[in-house]
């Protein structure tokens, strides 16, 4: 018997490992379905039995553990194993291939935006400098469980340059599928790690489809975000990584940025699972942070209903025209009693901006969104300085610099001597 | 009294802090020296009392440190502190400082190559993704000791855009002197942290000579590599970090890329006094490599005399037409019993690729430059296969892709039907 069960998040169906992994299904095998550009349904939630973890693991043990080391709570990862005596052994999987994907444990920073304090994740120092690892990894460890030599994807960039991160580092071949507007950097990123690169014309939504069906035609491990339960589940560690970072204390609001949905979903799932088992009492209040050029989640949540539109932020990775994970991700910020917001593409702009140049850190405009939707929520009264809040940075700014090079046009090149009469002249006129 | 001095590595004259620091001097104020296209004369070192700390801190004690973090061994940087109890107080920092500028600590990684085991050292993901951060970190949390809020350097673009990211972060100015030809994105780091921006005609040492005569005429705090002794300490952290991360075993051989000598020295400065302190018998050797077409060090390694020859490989960080700091570089590389060897830009590309491909990695071409060097002796037959390698990664691909564009150029786009058609016919006529 296996330690975990797949559950249908529409019509809660159950299915054991067996049922799903080695049938090679991913979406509820009752209910599933992936139309295009329509968000999937059917999508699977992978469960544990907590009441078993929580009795061995206390709160206060699991505080001691470190943040990114999937290993220490085995238990809740959708993993085989096996217990001899004191050791821990992973079917199929060498020590070496935790080392080699290792995520690496930042400290929260607290850090002061116009007299506030915020709590910055960041999560853009992943090994391919960005969230998407957390997927990847998961994924990437399950595929050489099952003996599967190839993954594939669909990407706007980030997870396309995660998976194939990976797979270089664990010997398995890649394959992604990307729109045509992907960013330089992320497509120099999957072509540099020896990854297949199929460039489809249209948008992401195009290239999921794409990839959903050649995928299967071909018999390759899927990693489309939110098809691929693990993808989800891969996330959650970020959430782990959280409440381990802030020793305990988690904050009252967590800024997330959103496109298809699964980063918010999969930080939910954790969020719940911490409660389940006894560590928090209440989770913090989830912010879905989308463009107004991509704002799929925000209109659901406001109508009830879903419609496509084609999605064209600056933020590319918030592109999302059919949100795959809409409804999970719905749930977790409705479940959270959290809110939605989204910005214009000048906001974001100008919080990559002020991210820079307050904080030092340069991140990608998806992950400027959430100080954008922090900004407006805050202009709109909606907090009070007491409540704890975090923006969680997704992705590094070296990701997609064209943005970034519009901002910041090349200077004028002038001689040393120029360079002296204008420096120090310039003193010489104020002093 | 201070707990530590400064001593010339030249003429071997000892001074105070108050002597340097409160004068504004950075080279030995007796035979100190910098000339244009030259290397510098009279660099300074920073000597604390070693038996003092080794009476305190013995090896095991040392060993629970974590990578990273300085104020665990307080006692070995030069920074003004106060102990009260067992509390420990920087003068004019707050704890704050630190957390802000935090290394993070990444596990040393062991990979395979060619049947081989290599160490590999990552520093490419430290906060702005380069090895210089940990210059940058010492020398800003200085200029706040000394009150001063302005700090300039020249720069080929990481030791730049790592200044002006922590600049910013501690909300300190800085200002860039850079050469004409810096990769795009280096670029675009400095200008987004808001720094002072100044290209220059010309190469990195007219940049540096300008810096160096601005930078004085300012009164602002100069962190030109080598010329602010506070470089080379700062970099001796990752001499530290990796022997926390390998839990005191050290490699026998560290490769080490080389352009003005700081970070080989630094290194060696670090490896120095962990033998100073008895928690190491041997000083691993020291690989200096180099580019053909920057190869200054190795020049000298040769022929014992320095000679000025422009420098112009594809590896922008290694660079260095007069190495500043070439003579303490070559100290370290002879005191180790190590090696200097130059490789071409071609092979440094062909290695580029292969970590990029083997390992998951991508690094900028100087970091590559390692296991070309690696390759190199490898190939001369200096190695058995008993020996421990580690090659150290000082800088992030999206840095510099300019190389990267040229390899992998933007694929043809296709549409779905013409993708499905080329993969899956393929398909079919294979099978």
């Amino acid at each position: 018997m296996s330690h975990y069960i797949y559950k249908c998040f529409d019509c809660e169906s159950e299915y054991s490992p067996i049922g799903i992994e080695n049938s090679n299904k991913y979406l509820c095998p009752k209910c599933g379905s992936a139309k295009k550009n329509q968000p999937l349904k059917g999508v699977l939630r992978v469960l544990y039995d907590y009441s078993e973890f929580k009795l061995k693991i206390k709160r206060k043990r699991f505080l001691k553990f470190s943040p990114g080391i999937f290993q220490q709570y085995y238990q809740l990862w959708p993993l085989k194993f096996f217990k001899c005596g004191s050791t821990i052994t992973f079917d199929g999987l060498k020590d070496s291939h935790f080392d080699k994907t290792l995520l690496n444990s930042y400290p929260t920073s607290l850090l002061e935006y116009q007299g506030e304090s915020l709590f910055v994740f960041d999560d853009t120092r992943n090994p391919t400098l960005s969230f998407k690892d957390r997927a990847s990894i998961l994924v990437a460890l399950k595929a050489l469980q099952l003996g599967r030599t190839d993954i594939a994807a669909a990407s706007t960039g980030n997870a396309g340059s995660s998976l194939a991160g990976i797979c270089a580092r664990l010997g398995l071949n890649s394959h992604l599928f990307v729109p045509e507007m992907i960013p330089t950097s992320k497509r120099i990123q999957i072509q540099s790690f020896g990854a297949n690169l199929y460039t489809v014309k249209g948008d992401y939504d195009n290239a999921f489809d794409l990839c959903t069906e050649i995928t299967e035609a071909k018999g390759w491990y899927n990693r489309n975000t939110a098809y691929n339960p693990l993808t989800i589940e891969g996330k959650k560690s970020a959430a782990y990584d959280m409440f381990l970072s802030m020793d305990g204390k988690l904050p009252d609001f967590i800024f997330i940025p959103v496109g298809d949905g699964v980063i918010i979903a999969g930080i939910y799932k954790g969020l719940w699972e911490l409660k389940e088992l006894g560590y928090i009492r209440e989770i913090p209040k989830l912010v879905a942070v989308q463009s107004n050029k991509s704002d799929g989640v925000v209109r659901f949540m406001e109508s009830g209903k879903f419609e496509y539109k084609p999605a064209n932020s600056i933020a590319d990775s918030l592109n999302a025209g059919a949100p795959r994970n809409l409804y999970m991700a719905a749930n977790a910020v409705k479940e959270s009693n959290g809110e939605s917001v989204s910005v214009t593409d000048d906001e974001i702009l100008i919080a990559q901006k002020e991210i820079a140049q307050k904080w030092g850190m340069l991140v990608e405009p998806a992950a400027a969104a959430t100080l954008a939707g922090y900004k407006k929520m805050k202009a709109s009264g909606q907090f009070n300085s007491e409540f704890k809040i975090m923006l969680l940075f997704t992705g590094n700014g070296l990701k997609d610099i064209s943005s970034l090079e519009k901002s910041n046009p090349v200077p004028e090149i002038k001689s040393p001597t120029e360079w002296k009469n204008e420096l120090l002249l310039k003193n010489r006129l104020i002093s």
